[in-house]
Parts: structure tokens; sequence; C-alpha cells
């Protein structure tokens, strides 16, 4: 994602450097050779320098503006290797989402970073993320993409999406940070879920014997379209259990990028998970892609756990994430389909 | 969806008798034949029995429970011709979606039926309404299906929700009756919306050159998941001016029902429109399907004209929409998309 953003940053005639990580070694390779990403499979324009990791701090010297798109694993490790390069009041962007259980409340992956930044320089940092439906191989094509950089300051939001924004690259602002943020976070772990409602479907149309003709093939759309809008009703309250705003999730930051991301990774391990494999089987068939939403799992559960401590929430809340909790746990996926929308009520 | 939602009501062991309108003649054949609607290839389970119109009366003898099922359009000749045979206080459900502007206001199809209701049984009615993602063909081969009953009467809804519900139907209840029939009627004019994006975008992919490997083929669902999120935003406000609850569209009756829009024949007129057809050849490839969404959307245009004048609504509010109103007056396809979520702002 951190390489399809330099695309409009280079179409707005921006310098770009593109620094890796040790695990981008072979990307920055390919990119210093033809200028492709082999994961995008698509050219960047020109304008760009690509840059491995022992060159961090050349290429961040005179930097006007700063965007951070580590995998949210690694983003303790990027607050020390680059919080102390950073220029006092740099414009400092984040592509990294994630959620974190630290002190008794969560902390978004900014504010993670931020906590790793030495003092003298966090204080003049006003950090803003990226949030919003985007798929890489789509941004790099220049396909429409519509965002929503957020931040606490307002100033600083406007100022990252003046500098990003292009015809084909709609950036919209908000002032909901947590929420937003959360919300970037959140949509991962549901979307495991929502593939696993699709995979436990295949696996049942598989495993069913024709009562009559027709009665194979026929899609389970009405089981989609209600695992996905009880995915948007549990997000919109764990968001404001979080304090950020619920109306953000029922716009482009929520609803959007839950679509959107349907179509991701983490939906493909929910549909294996769904089809009937365990939970280290179903990762291993992911051959070591990405899997933030098992992470945020995670993270919602410790949250939940001092929640339902606190009386702030209750075991008949939330059956699609406490599932996901079990299912991290080594719990085969079977979905409480009867508790969605609470229950018969 | 008449004869759909027979499955669950047979499975729950009530009688049923299945009257189709001028319209349904030769259905109600094939179901008296071989107990299968021509339109959904399976199988009702025995203990219904099928009538033509003209055993209307005979059918409605005794009738505990009337659920009524016509299209939008027939919905004054359903008040007149089933009107005068309702026993007074029956428990009245409708699958009938849409929204009809009538003196400076916007009815629900519900009331424009009980309006031709004669008054002494009228007043005896607490009509529920069916809404929420559920396509017929998934519903009759009992595939899991999960929707909304809503009533003014929560004791009306729950009735026809303990008398409907199976292990694969869930019903739920909502008392936001006129929040859940708005969205069901705009979820269908909004889906056109979301085909037009979809048929655009297929469009653009074929007038492309190719600049690169890899350009051609790549999906638009950073696009489609804009024009969802957009749909929806559009769809609350439009549900509160209406009188309904915002909230209705942010769960199953809104996100849910437009997700399984998307894949259903209003969507399906949709990108037809956007890949360059005139609204006059779109329909007619559509091969007299019922299209619904057409209908909501002028119904809007109405309502819109009178809230802009009045101020409620202003120009810069609702770019889907009123692109969609653009469309139904003989214009070609062309989705603002800068002017979503507010614009540059």
């Amino acid at each position: 994602m951190g390489t399809a953003l330099c695309a409009p940053l280079l179409d707005r005639g921006h310098q770009v450097r593109l620094v890796g990580t040790h695990l981008d070694v072979a990307a920055i390779e390919a990119l210093r050779r033809d200028g492709i990403h082999p994961g995008l499979g698509y050219p960047l324009p020109a304008g760009a320098t690509y840059h491995q990791l022992d060159e961090l701090a050349g290429a961040m010297a005179g930097a006007e503006r700063v965007a951070i798109g580590v995998s949210s694993a690694g983003i303790e490790w990027a607050a020390a290797a680059i919080g102390p390069l950073l220029p006092p009041g740099v414009p400092l962007a984040f592509i990294t989402k994630g959620l974190e259980w630290m002190g008794e409340r969560l902390l978004t992956e900014p504010e993670v970073f931020l906590a790793g930044v030495p003092e003298r320089v966090r204080s003049t940092l006003r950090p803003v993320a990226v949030t919003g439906p985007c798929i890489a191989g789509e941004l790099i094509r220049r396909n429409d993409t519509w965002v929503t950089f957020t931040s606490r300051d307002a100033e600083a939001a406007r100022g990252w999406a003046e500098a990003a924004r292009t015809a084909y690259y709609h950036v919209r602002t908000s002032d909901d940070f947590t929420g937003c943020e959360a919300t970037a976070a959140l949509k991962n772990a549901f979307s495991i879920g929502w593939g696993i409602a699709a995979g436990l479907a295949e696996r049942r149309g598989d495993a069913a014997t024709a009562p009559a003709p027709g009665s194979f093939g026929v899609a389970t759309h009405n089981q989609e379209a209600a695992t996905f809008a009880e995915a948007i009703v549990e997000m919109a309250r764990l968001v404001e259990l979080t304090g950020g705003r619920a109306e953000t999730v029922f716009g482009l930051v929520g609803v959007g990028d839950l679509l959107v991301t349907t179509h991701a990774r983490n939906a493909r391990l929910g549909r294996l998970l769904g089809s009937g494999l365990s939970l280290d089987q179903a990762v291993k068939r992911m051959e070591g892609a990405t899997l933030e939403g098992l992470a945020t799992i995670r993270t919602i559960g410790r949250a939940l756990a001092a929640w339902d401590a606190g009386g702030r929430t209750g075991a008949a809340d939330f059956p699609l994430m406490r599932h996901l909790l079990e299912v991290t746990a080594g719990e085969r996926a079977a979905i409480p389909f009867e508790a969605f929308f609470g229950g018969r009520g």
C-alpha cells in the first residue's frame, strides 16, 4: 500500500523516496530494476527513488513529509528506527492499521508509534492516518479511489489531503481520528467473519443431497448480507466503546472499507476457516500473507474481557466478534447466526 | 417473493392459499401442475393450494392472516380488489415495496393500500411489512435469511414474526415502520446507481488503451465500495426526511438489503445504463422485469423538488440520487463521483 500511495504523490509532482524494511529487500530491488513492485504488477510513474533499509537516514534527510506503511507488527520497531530521524513538526501520515490494548485502553498504531518517539519530537507531531476503502492494485492503476485522511488536528489532515489528492484519488477528511482508526482495524477482523460465513455456506452446499432440480449452486447472498450488516452493527458499537463515533462506521470508512475488504486476504482466510480448516491449516494456506485481522481480534478479546468485567458490555453482545475470538483460540468455525441482530428478542 | 414466503409459512404448518393476479396466470398454472413457480425453479412443500384471481373471494374466506405481495404499481388495484374482502382485524402483512408522493408527503405502499380500503375495516387493521435482505430463490431453498417485520403496532409485528419464523427464516422486529419501508424502497433506487457505477467502470476498462502489462481486467472494488457507502449515506438522510430513523439504514434493513440488491435486477438495469445504453434501450433489455427502483427515483424527485423549495434540502445534497433523476429523465449515465461524501469540502 505504501508503494501504491506513491502513485498520486508522484502524479502531484512530489519527489518520493520509498524505503523498504528488511521484509522488502526483493521488492525494492525489483522497483530499482524496472519500477514495478512484484505484488502490484504495474509501474509507478517517474520521480521516485527506491532505498533499502540501510539508506533510511539518507532518505529521510530533508524530507518535507513522511508517510509510514509498515505492518502493524512492526510499528514499535518503526518508532525506534524512524522516530529519531523525524524532523520536528514534519507532516506525518500513517497507512499502518491496527489496535493495541495497553494500559487498560485501546491504542491506535499512530499512538503506539508516537509513544516510541523521542519526547522532543513527539510533542511537535500532528499525526494523520489514511483510512477508507483502497485496494492497492487499483490505486496504482489510477482507478478512482475515495479515502479519508483523519487527524485530531484538522489543519494537519487538510495539509496531507491537499498534498495527495488527484483527479482519481478522492481525499476526504475527518476529525474522528479514533473512530476512523478503530474502524480501519476492525474491518480486517470482521472480514474474517464474513469469509467464515461464506465458507460455511460453500461447505453446506457441497455436502447437501439435491432434493430437487436447481437446488445446487444457488447463491447465499441473504446470509452474506446479514453477516455484513451484523458486522457493521458490531463495529459501530465497538468504535463507540473505543471513544470514536458510530457515524464513521456508517459511511466510507466503515461500510465502504468493509465491502472492499470482502475481496481481500482476511476474507480469504475466513473462507478457508469456514470451509473446515483449522486456524493453523488456514494460516498455512495463506502462505505468509499479512493477516492483521487476527491480531485485531486478539486485541478486542483483551478489551472485551475488561469491558465485560466492568459491566460496559455483556455476554450477549457482539456474537460475531465473540465467535471470531473462539476461532482464534482454536475452535472450529460455527457462527451463531441465530444470535445476529439481538437474537429473537 | 410471495411464493417464496410460503416456504416458511408451510414449514410452520400453516395452510396457505396462494392467489395470483392477472399477471400470474401462467405461474399459478405451473404451481398447480407441479408445485414449482417458473421464476423460482424449486418446489414448495405440501400444504398450499393455488388460485387464479377469479377464486380470490373463496380463497379469502375464513383467512386467519393475509399477506399481500403485488407489485407496487398494483397496490391501488389490490386495495380495491382485496380491501372489501378483508375480515376486520385480520393480521395483514405486506411484501410490496415502494413509496408514493401524495398530498405533499411520502406514503408507503401499505398506507396507499389502506387509503383504498373501506373505512370500517381500515380502522381495525395494524399493517405489518416485511423488509430486509431476501432473495426469493434462496428463501424457497431454505437458505438462511434474516428479515425485519415492522409495524407501528409492536404486538402486530411480533404476531406475524411468531407465525412465520423457522430455523432458517430469522425474523426480527422493528417499530420504525416508516424508516423500514422507506429504506426498502430506496435500496431498489440506489442499486440502480450502484449498477451504473459498475457499468461505467466496465465501459472505461473496455475503451482503455493498455499503458502497461496488467492494466486490463483489474477490478474496480474501490469505486464500488465508495458508491455503496455514498448510497448508504444518502439513504440515511432521505429516510430521516421521510420521518424514519437513520439507524434503520445502518443495519440489516439498509446495509444488508442494499448489499443483496446489488445482485438483483435493479442493479442489472443500472449496469446496462452505465455500459452506455439509453434508458429505453436498457429497460427493453430487461424484458419486462419489474423495476420498482425507477418508480421510487421518480417519487423521490417529486419529494426533493418540494423539499428544495422549502429549504429542507439543497442542490449539493444527494449527488447520486440527483443523477439517478437525470438518468430517469433521459440523460446518459455519468455519475458525479467528485461530489461524493460532500465533495472536496
